[in-house]
């Protein structure tokens, strides 16, 4: 059988946004970058941003090419590096240097230091420059960068598990086995990509969770657990460390337990007041290069995240079980005030499927 | 451009169900069947039943087919009937008679009176047939005859509409427009496919809702509510007749209001305990003819169903909202007494987009 594939902007655009996926969870505080050098019709070399300080995509690509880079393509997922204050030289330089004569790109980088400035650099030293192909890939592949470049920000993702109808626990508590194996591994994958897990007391004192990545090659991030009047047992798995642990609690008492913690390893961010600021701790997390938060809590922390406005993405795992009663916790609590037009709207809705479990994911219209 | 359709009896099966599907809910208490006749590859005549007391389908195939259907093939949705109780003349008679040479059949009928005796009536007169093509669609497509003739009790749908954070109504009593008009039109197409369907008198006095079909060319389901108390106000909408409407309540009391109600033309089915018995009801419903029971209640009519262990499918919509809020109601209500082990498992299950909005349907697990 002889298999044709056409050589199209869009199909090498979309090889150079697999490629970047490959350091999926690896490349923080950077974008996942890849790049392909096309000559005649042909990919000769490839590139991918691996890790953050380590060299970038069309980097790469344009090394291993060498002197076949004269007259050839480029294809890039995002916008080249243009700016001087870091240490190795810009991208858009290595590339005007390589003869490269055509530079095609899925998305311009939203980074104040770049954006466009890059394609106006190429575009002066006469490469052609087509820019925009596969920019919403580009974008979700991108989408905790994005979000932190643009408002200082990390992007927020809630994660819940639920049965089919509605609830994240039974009566006797048990809320860790609701989904399957399969889920479970998309969740421990989701958790390998993020910079922070964001949990809270209840859960921690309900389930004991370590809230690790247990996917081999994947980091584990570090956990924040919101637990206000420090109730957390000296025992708790969160408190093994590495990963980092992070308990935000309130300024006021329990002085002996907080050096005990802190003897532990464990970092304290205190509060004022007597809940915590969770928009007021998602600026904090940002400036400390925090890029992306999983909130993996219950029924309460959920509530209170979607109401500080904190939460880009939704990612409900459902699984098709039905417990029944009233009264038990569904995925989200607190106090409902909303009508339904008032609901919060999850729009760019898609579905999958884990064994047996589905998961609809979405984004929070603001 | 040449497109190739390749005759094989899968894809000519596939035709018969397709062509059966055409008379949805109109052959209660029949099945839908479907059939061709086809002759040196080539389809020359085709038939459905379109409603029960006409012509079945291969009758009427081999009708138009005429001296045609000699030597020729038949392709039918359900093994034929060879039962002699009826007016007309059984149909294996008439394909004996028409000089089809071969049969094929996608499932056999489970009715007690044929179940394999009109194939063999068919063998013995010498002609060949193939049975079993695509069984698994055929049950589907007559999901609601086949439990009801192999049990005596209606095949039951528990059909519910919550946001994704699992409550089906607001903290203001909304819950009529969870989910949006695509949804609905699906519902609608439901209740034109059932012979019945069921509620609660909370759902009636919560919502005042209609529960007819309102798409034209489609029948409206008698209606069927479960209220004990007899609590139902005169000017429910459910009580705007035809169609029928059923009040199932304890028999003592009310006596006056009884009267009211059946001289407006309500039947009333009463029982002697406190509550009604779902079990017993959908016997005596089975009895009277509902092969099917469509369940569009409250948190409380769906945990009572469940637990009575009378559904068969469920078919929860999904909006993309999130309300939040505890002690709102929960899809299933009722108490919990189950660990995630004595859950009610569903299997089978499918999802499907309505608009916005999510259906997530399977079987329960016995």
């Amino acid at each position: 059988m002889v298999s044709c594939i056409v050589m199209t902007d869009e199909y090498l655009i979309r090889r150079t946004l697999s490629l970047a996926a490959r350091a999926y969870g690896r490349t923080s505080p950077n974008p996942m970058v890849g790049a392909l050098v096309v000559r005649n019709g042909e990919v000769i070399t490839r590139g991918y941003h691996k890790k953050a300080g380590t060299p970038h995509a069309e980097a790469i690509a344009l090394e291993k090419a060498g002197e076949l880079a004269r007259g050839a393509t480029l294809y890039i997922s995002l916008e080249p590096c243009c700016h001087r204050d870091k240490r190795t030289p810009p991208c858009t330089e290595k590339i005007i240097a390589s003869g490269i004569s055509k530079v095609v790109i899925s998305m311009e980088d939203p980074n104040p230091k770049v954006a466009g400035k890059g394609i106006s650099e190429l575009r002066k030293a006469g490469i052609e420059v087509v820019s925009g192909i596969h920019e919403d890939r580009a974008e979700t592949l991108n989408e905790y960068y994005i979000k932190h470049i643009a408002t200082g920000r990390p992007f927020v993702i809630l994660k819940t598990a639920m049965t089919l109808d509605g609830k994240i626990a039974t009566p006797a508590g048990e809320s860790k086995w609701i989904t399957g194996e399969k889920a479970r591994r998309e969740v421990h994958r989701l958790r390998g990509g993020v910079d922070a897990i964001m949990s809270a007391i209840g859960t921690v004192k309900a389930d004991d969770p370590s809230l690790t990545c247990q996917i081999a090659g994947y980091k584990s991030p570090r956990r924040i657990i919101i637990d206000p009047g420090l109730d957390i047992s000296p025992d708790a798995k969160v408190l093994d460390i590495p990963p980092e642990t992070i308990i935000v609690t309130r300024k006021l008492g329990h002085q002996k337990k907080k050096a005990l913690l802190r003897e532990k390893g464990v970092t304290l961010i205190e509060h004022e007041r007597d809940r915590a600021d969770l928009a007021g701790l998602m600026k904090d997390l940002g400036k400390k290069g925090v890029l992306s938060v999983l909130i993996e809590g219950g029924s309460s922390l959920n509530a209170s995240s979607l109401d500080s406005g904190i939460v880009d993405k939704v990612m409900f795992f459902i699984a098709p079980k039905i417990i029944g009663g009233t009264g038990l916790f569904p995925p989200v609590g607190g106090r409902s005030f909303r009508r339904l037009a008032n609901a919060y709207r999850i729009t760019r809705t898609t579905i999958k499927k884990f064994g047996d479990d589905f998961l609809i994911s979405g984004y929070v219209v603001e």
